[in-house]
Parts: C-alpha cells; structure tokens; sequence
C-alpha cells in the first residue's frame, strides 16, 4: 500500500467546527493524490468524541455525503488517542484500492472542565481515575518512575518540549507555529501534575489530517507503507508489570520492524507520541532505538533534533504541532510522507528514506506502529 | 469465514453497566466456541455512545482487559445503529483467523432526554433535526410517504409490531419477552410522531451480544458466513432521491446476493432492522423479497411470521427483542446462527438453511448485510 496524498488543516484554536475540518483535510489530501471523490472504494474516519459541538456521530456517513461520494463502504473508527493510527491500519489490510482516511476532532469549543471529562472516557473510569489516575497524574507517575529508576531529570523533560517548540515554529500548520518558547519559560510554567508542568503536557487543539491510501504506485511522490501494526494492553495501570515502558508499543514496534525488514537503527526520522514529554523518552526506548534509561542521554546530546542523528518529531510532535485526538495518528503520517518526500519545507530531516509513527491511545492501552520508505 | 460461538444477554431495562454487559456477551460466546481467550488473535467492539453511565471509550483496551486476553490487536467500531453490522463486516474481511466481536449498549441509565440527545448524535445534525427531523419524525416521513405512494395502512404497521411481539414472547433474552401485546394495545397506543404510535417505535434498552469468528470450520455448529457487505447513503433526508427505500441496503444487498450466489427467493428466515415497524417494510422491499408496495400483501397475510412462508425477526427483532445499539447488529447474528443450528427453541424457523441480516445506521447512512448458511 502507498500514500499518494496528505492533508492537514492548521492545528490550534480554530473557528471552524468538526465538518468543515474534515472536509477541508479531506480535499487536500484529494487533491495531493489527484483523485477525485468517485475513484475511492472506501473511506475511514478516526475521531474520538464527536463534539462538542457538532455533536455529530455516524461520521462515515457524514464523510461520503460532504464528499459526495455516497454508496461506497465506511467507517469510523475509536481507539481514544490512537484512533488515527488504528484507522490507519484498518485501511492499510482492508480489502480496497483507493482509500480516504480522514482523522478529526473539535475541542476548543468545550469547557476545560468539559475536555477533563470527556478526555477521561480514553482512560480506566474503573480503577484508575477513581484513584485520581486522570492522564496528567497517570504519566506525571511514569515519569516520577523513570526518574527513580534511571536518572532522568527535570531538564531532560524540558529539553524534549523546548526541541519541540523549536521544530514547531517551522511548521506553519502548528498549534505553536509562532509561539517562542524558551527553557526558561518550560522550566517556570506551572506544576500540573508533579513532576509535569504545563509545558511538559501536549495542548487541547481542533483540526484534521487526512491520507489518500493507494494499493499501486502511481508516481514518485508516493511513498510505500513498509508496516502496519497495532496491539493493546490492559486500560488499567494497575494491571501493568512496568510504568516506564509500554508494552504495546513494544509489541507493535517488534512486529513493525519484522514487517519492514528493518532495524531501528535504519531508521532516519520518527513521529512518536508525546502527549506529555515523559512519553516520548519512554518511546524512544520502547522503540529500540536506544536502550532503557538511555534516552535522556539522546536528548541531552541533541540527537533527536533535527540536525540531529535521529530527528523525532520534526513536525512539533503532539507538544507543539498539537493533539486533535482523532487527527493526530493520521497528521503523523502526513508528516512522514512530506519528510519522505523532500517536502517538508523548513523542517525538512536531510536525506530522509525511513520513518516510523508511534501511535499511542489512553497511558498505552493501545498503540499503533507504522513505518514509511521512500 | 464461520461463526463458530454466540453470545447474548437478556435485552431490556438491566442493573448490569457497561463493562459487565460486555463481558458476559464475550464470555458465553467464546464458550460456546470451545475456545479461550489466549487463541484470539483480534477483538472488534461495537458500540455507539461509551455512556452514560460508564463514561467509557476506548472499548477496545477495555475488553482485551476484561477477558485477559492484553497484546493482541483490538478495535472499535462506531456507525451509530449499524455499529454491530460494520464491526463484524471488518472482522470478516480482515487477516484474523481467530475472532471476537463485541457489541455493547448500556442506554436506560440516562434520562430520557438524555437519550433523545446522544441518539440524535446518530443522524444529520445540520440539516436534517435543525429542522424537526429527529428520528421519530424521519421515519414518520417515510411511512406517510409508503402510505401515500402505495396505499400502506395503520393496520399494516400494527401487525408488524404485533408479529415482533408475538416473537418475543417466545424468546427469554427479548426486552419484551414477558409482555403480552394485542392488536388493540398497538392500535391505541399514543402518537408518537404521526402516523407512529409509540408501539411502532424500538424501545430503548441495554444489552450486549457476541460471536466468535473462525476461518476454520471446526465443528458441525459452526455456520458459514455466506456474504458481508456495507453500503453508505448520506446522512441526511434531504439529499435523497427516494424517501420508500434506502439506496444502502439496496446497494449492500445486491452485493451480498453476489457474493453468497443466492437470489432472495432462496432466504429462510432473515432478521431486518426494524427500528420502527415501517422501516421492516421497506427493508422487505430494499432486499427483493417482494417489490416495492407489495410488503403490506406479505404481512396482511401473516408470509412473515415465524410459521410463515419466510419469517422475519423471528427473534421479535427490534422492536421486541431490543435495541441496545452497539449490540443491535451483532445480536441479529447470533439469531441467525441460532436458528441455522437449529438451536432457537420455541421460535425455531422449520428447517431454516439461509439466512439474511439488514442491519441500518441512522436513516439509511448506513447498512450492512450478511448472509449465513447452514
């Protein structure tokens, strides 16, 4: 399978609501694939909630109708954070040729207190946010974990959200694309949930990402999806073995790398999912791309930036790019493709041929790997 | 691709929430398979709304907790009423050689209009109920429009609803299955959106429903899954050409009719999603069985009872039986199997072979067909 075309609305605080979203990332990526509407033989939607204020469900039908592509199969497809990357997947071993994946989700419209609530539903309401486990507090204690257990400082986590802020300001797309950020104002920001302060946790953004799946190659600027892989863990925390690993990704990403023929080592650019800093540590180890308890090394040396050796999330990653729920598994992926491809712009990764997307749904109860070639 | 186990919880006005739904449906339809959880390799979830109760999405991780079964790759599957329909549709044309579905409504725990307000979420928000257009009136639309057009009756809607309930009498899982129903409790029944009265009307229920897929068949039980097809529409009323038949199920139809190389003279029992009673005529009508028009001649002389020359809903469908939405479409399944078996009990259809499920999202957006055999 390839992808042909990409979209992606700007991330942020934006007026527009969750129809027009999806139809403008829809056209875009339409129009990158130089297809129409009535070639696709199916389309996929990832969004989480619904709302709040569409409050508009039953979003496969309301795709092929702003399309006006009725009559042909659709889905909509929930997995909380990782809704983009499982409907992804689905779409990649699905039956179909021509494919319209299209991830969306309004949230500024909501009340924070609204946003808490709602965001909740992608974690346990059984065990772990009776106990206040909400997700700030969930990944404040993997991170408090990571530090006892292999040193990771304070620092380390500021210095992912200040690369991040940094790539961002080269992506005009960006829910930060001109907020400068200094380490400074990382380090002073307020305490969320301890040791997380607030620019250690990714924003509540709108917007949509759409890809264009291809079972032929039909040029140049279509780039092979090389795998696709999703497994799950339990939604309880409780029931994990370890809070400084994930073991979704893990299986994911050892089923990925078999997939592709690759190792990790051959990987040249990697959107992975941090939605608080910690998690992109923890992915990086996860992911094998350096051992456990090593990624702060990385960070602290500049290797993921990127100039650096292994650059992630050049886009601004969930941090600074921004955290549609339903649009961000999918935004990576057009990410991907645009480095891939040279297209990238200011951000672009020199010589990029290899990415890979992490995925990530509630505090890893699901993840979703993809790896892109040129 | 067989369904080699089924699941079903008692329908209706239940203590049980979300999660214990769902397990018990799982539960009973992996032993009914003969196998454990540890030899699925994929689990699909069906469900509209996560809530209200519960507050819950992400139903994918959920599962795979509840049954232990933590690693192999999970999803949900939301196309508001057709969610059941779809899940399985995926399921079917996956890679997955060992797999359980689960769909999954808790709905009774809200108020009512609580409920009047999510399960709008299902249909057109923009035009369609900005207008009166909620699902009542929809329906109430399309049967004035059969009436007119070919002179359908009151009467004919009423021995619709009084066959369902019939049915259900017979079926200790239905919503209604201890409510005795006369012709005259359906005639003077109130106005709910003119001309249906409140006994032309599905109720709102909770409940749960599962099967176990298999690529192998593995034992004389097993049933054959003939065809699986989705068809979409738009999701609002008025940009349809028709009002007296949905283009979806006419599109899935033709293909499943394809695909199992049946015509639908050769059907011996189906279950049709009749949400209200009108909407059983016109599926009647959308799946050949009779052409358009001629429905009202099928029932006025009783062709669909369960004694009748081709039963439908024979397990009192939805209008008796229940809609928890999410489990609506699976349970629909799990009939058939039951009634292929030969396994129904007191509504068990006389040598039944074929069988045909319609399962709709929305007014039409959305269908999904499937054809069993023996």
């Amino acid at each position: 399978m390839y992808i042909s075309g990409v979209g992606k609305t700007k991330f942020g605080v934006l007026q527009e609501g969750l129809h027009e979203l999806a139809y403008a990332a829809a056209v875009h990526a339409l129009r990158d694939a130089g297809i129409s509407p009535k070639e696709l033989d199916a389309v996929y939607t990832s969004n989480f909630i619904g709302g709040p204020d569409a409050k508009q469900l039953h979003l496969n039908s309301v795709l092929v109708s702003l399309l006006q592509c009725e009559g042909i199969p659709a889905f909509r497809n929930e997995t909380a954070c990782a809704s983009g990357g499982t409907a992804v997947f689905q779409a990649v071993h699905s039956q179909y040729s021509n494919i319209l994946v299209v991830g969306v989700e309004k949230m500024t419209s909501a009340s924070g207190k609204e946003n808490g609530m709602t965001i909740g539903f992608a974690g346990d309401r059984l065990l772990d946010q009776e106990e206040g486990l909400i997700f700030p507090a969930s990944y404040a204690l993997i991170a408090q974990q990571h530090m006892l257990k292999y040193g990771t400082t304070l620092e380390d986590l500021a210095l992912v959200s200040l690369k991040n802020h940094e790539n961002a300001l080269l992506n005009p797309t960006a829910h930060f694309a001109h907020k400068k950020v200094t380490l400074e104002d990382i380090k002073n920001s307020e305490v969320v949930s301890s040791p997380l302060r607030l620019f250690d946790c990714s924003p509540i953004s709108d917007g949509a990402a759409a890809i264009v799946l291809t079972k032929k190659r039909n040029g140049d600027r279509d780039i092979q999806v090389a795998a696709s892989s999703v497994a799950t863990d339990s939604i309880s925390l409780v029931q994990r073995k370890s809070l400084t690993s994930f073991e979704a990704t893990k299986k994911a990403a050892k089923e990925a790398y078999i997939q592709a023929k690759i190792k990790p080592q051959q990987l040249d650019v990697l959107e992975v999912h941090d939605c608080f800093t910690i998690a992109e540590l923890v992915a990086m180890e996860d992911l094998g791309l350096c051992k456990p308890g090593e990624s702060k090394e990385w960070v602290r040396a500049g290797k993921t930036k990127i100039e650096g050796e292994l650059p992630i999330n050049p886009d601004g990653g969930l941090k600074a790019d921004g955290h549609p729920i339903g649009a961000t598994g999918v935004a990576q992926l057009a990410e991907l493709t645009m480095q891939l491809r040279g297209e990238a712009g200011k951000r672009q990764v020199k010589g990029a041929e290899v990415g890979l997307a992490q995925n990530v749904g509630g505090v890893g109860g699901t993840a979703a790997i993809h790896i892109l070639r040129k």
